[in-house]
């Protein structure tokens, strides 16, 4: 077994702990975190491990697998009080060999155009020889319902509804065209479509095909599904204006192969007076597999680490007990955030009050999206002051993470560190998605407002 | 003479003024620029134009002067009603052939190890045998002081105070310790230094020397000024630690040739209603030589061209007079800023009652700093709902841009654009300053938030 020695650091926190005096001045701790942060901050030295040593980790791969014990044992190096281990069955989807995409008509020189594709994370794959056929091209479920079995079967249906670009908040219009992905092969299937390409969640016009996950419907046959690059998009939208009889060569080998055993990690941080009271901070471990799980979420596992190095240097003893949770799974089957939910919900002996996730990129931290009711929401901008002088602004009523919103079921306050989303879909689930496009201030910035909310919540409650 | 024709977008022009109905409603004008912005903006494409065709464009040299034409041609194509070729004569240094640095100690196998430095703008070379001396490490001109005279006298001072990366605002680090570039030479001089070699003014740990203006007094010797990249300056200053015989060898042939005659380009829309009172924006074209200078200050000169096209675009028929200026000549002497200060002084038949600059880079904005009494401030912020839909959050009393500062004397309003700071160091004034640093989202939002400021100053005036 590797031992992962990169952070000499922490051989000191036992001195430290010393040095530093216990103190519940919020606007001094904070202080405090955003200094150690910008001055010491470890976050971009573990995100250099975690996506250039390690590299990207689709749940069930032999990478994931390795994150989960790079995880446990930064916890117990940076000083959790235990390190819980919770077995969770994952999805093993596999890429294969790199996928095909050509359009193809008579008004290309040749007859084709290569242009970039992938496969959406969980599709079948096309069969050796691939799959040809003529493309419809649609932008809602509304046209292509309208369209018919008669316009559709046979075919490959091209989804090509853009990103809207004029809405300022970037995961807005990733909401609103991420349908396509999703379920854009269960609904084309049922009117008998052969495959489906979707153009590419991104807001930029680049040649980076984007994959992400999608779904099958029990009751509806399984079709391949790829992603193709905006140019390439835009290439298809074209020739198929020219040629309403142009076709598209699809090659994909990717598979699932059977379910494979992994873990959430968890690192538990004691509470010192209110211990039986939980609030749980996370990212996710797993990735995609086109570039190194930088951003997605890199960011996410490594300030919630952060939390746990800066409160065990700074002295910050926390009233109720922290959970520092590195999901499994988030991407293609939310197994590790459903698990860690089910355990929540059994165990009678803690309360859970508050669940926070970073899974919206490493920039500049801008405020955090709470899934509360109005009144709790209102409670926390009690601490806005708190926040302004570091940037952060905005504690506002928003949609929490993807791993934590189950959590609201047994009523504890879900939220998300929400950072500028100007670049995210930039370097979401492409080949971008590396160490170079996080920028270290502003990931250590962010891992300081993630440290400071969950001290917030764990030392003063949510009154819940 | 080129003609800069990849603009086809402003052919539409015309056409585009019939269709949009003149509206004075500031939240839907506000809405149609940042819609305009974000779906088709040229920001970025007038950016690859000016800082890959164009490149890097120190005052006096070559590429100014071609930017200065490209500069009246966009302001002819997008439509501006009359084009003001303000002249101005400006200083043209060089830097010559690439700089030489070594740390000399008995410490170093060999003797010798190079490190990464760069001539300070403005900088007397070395002469072509260099110069090699003991090197004395300091941190504020106060310790230079204290070391007096027979420390000093015949070596090469090296300034080692590094920007604190504990404050939040970038620009307030910066402010902490670019004195040391600015006066470091005059300082050391007048102690008899023979050179000065200053940490570059970077948060970043790297290897790249960060260049930017310096001066020299009348009546103290000129000695060679240098940047050395962080890194450079860690190990420096290790050696020293190590053995306080280590010495520098510097070499540059840097040099200042007779001054240039050059221009600022003002692009004039002439107010619909009170046209005698002008509100001013701009940024500066000229730039360092190390990068392209696509964030120093291509960002500010095509965000505020963009001003212009949006207006002629989408109707928008401002009140007041609107001078779009691209200033020359900002980085070291600012002699366009002060040129259009002196100009607008004598300007008896024109109110001037607010300059706003873009100078701080395209990343995501934030507010802008507003150097005025806090009640002009409080008034400004009558419009913070307006900008608050879009992030822009921070309407803030703060110092304005150099290139506009000046106009305060005559009663202006001065501010600029502030936008996150957390990026701005890594790419100022060294090799990472191009285009693809800069983010095409980022940039066009901060053109769209410049037009608004702009739009609503000129609509409903300051009040002063």
């Amino acid at each position: 077994m590797k031992k992962y020695c990169y952070l000499p650091v922490v051989f000191g926190l036992f001195v430290a702990n010393q040095l530093f005096a216990q103190s519940d001045d919020p606007k001094a701790i904070m202080k405090s975190l955003y200094s150690e942060s910008l001055s010491n901050g470890q976050s971009y030295k573990m995100l250099d491990y975690l996506s250039n040593k390690i590299g990207a980790r689709v749940s069930g791969s032999p990478q994931a697998a390795e994150a989960v014990e790079w995880g446990k044992q930064q916890m117990e190096i940076l000083g959790a009080d235990s390190v819980i281990m919770q077995e969770v069955m994952v999805p093993h989807w596999v890429r294969g060999n790199k996928e095909k995409g050509d359009i193809l008509s008579d008004k290309i020189p040749g007859g084709a155009q290569h242009v970039p594709v992938c496969a959406l994370g969980g599709s079948i794959g096309t069969g050796e020889f691939g799959i040809k056929a003529e493309v419809v091209e649609v932008h809602s479920f509304d046209e292509l319902k309208k369209l018919g079995r008669k316009n559709v079967e046979g075919k490959i249906v091209f989804f090509n509804r853009p990103m809207d670009p004029t809405l300022i908040n970037a995961f807005e219009a990733y909401s609103g065209a991420v349908d396509q992905r999703g379920s854009g092969a269960v609904e084309a299937a049922k009117l008998g479509a052969v495959a489906v390409i979707v153009r590419s969640m991104t807001l930029n016009h680049d040649d980076n095909p984007h994959t992400g996950g999608m779904h099958y419907a029990n009751d509806v046959e399984k079709i391949p599904a790829a992603a193709i690059s905006t140019n390439g998009a835009d290439l298809l939208s074209k020739f198929i204006k020219e040629d309403s009889k142009t076709g598209f060569y699809l090659k994909m080998s990717c598979q699932t192969l059977p379910d494979e055993k992994s873990y959430n990690v968890i690192g538990v941080i004691k509470g010192s007076e209110l211990s039986n009271e939980i609030v749980t901070v996370g990212g996710h471990l797993d990735s995609w597999d086109l570039g190194k799980g930088a951003s997605d979420d890199g960011t996410g596992v490594v300030q919630s680490l952060e939390i746990l190095r800066m409160f065990k240097t700074l002295g910050i003893k926390p009233k109720r007990t922290v959970h520092i949770v590195l999901f499994m799974n988030e991407e293609n089957g939310l197994r590790g955030g459903t698990k860690y939910f089910e355990e929540a919900q059994k165990d009678a002996s803690h309360k859970y009050i508050a669940a926070v996730e970073s899974d919206a990129g490493g920039f500049s931290p801008r405020g955090f999206n709470i899934d509360t009711d109005q009144v709790a929401v209102n409670k926390i901008n009690d601490w806005k002051p708190l926040f302004e002088p570091y940037g952060v602004y905005d504690l506002k009523k928003g949609g929490s993470g993807a791993d934590v919103y189950q959590m609201k079921k047994i009523k504890a306050i879900t939220m998300e560190l929400a950072p500028d989303s100007q670049r995210y879909f930039d370097i979401h689930h492409n080949v971008n998605d590396v160490l170079e496009k996080v920028n270290p201030r502003e990931l250590e910035m962010g891992a300081a407002t993630l440290a400071s909310m969950v001290y917030l919540l764990a030392n003063f409650g949510t009154g819940n």
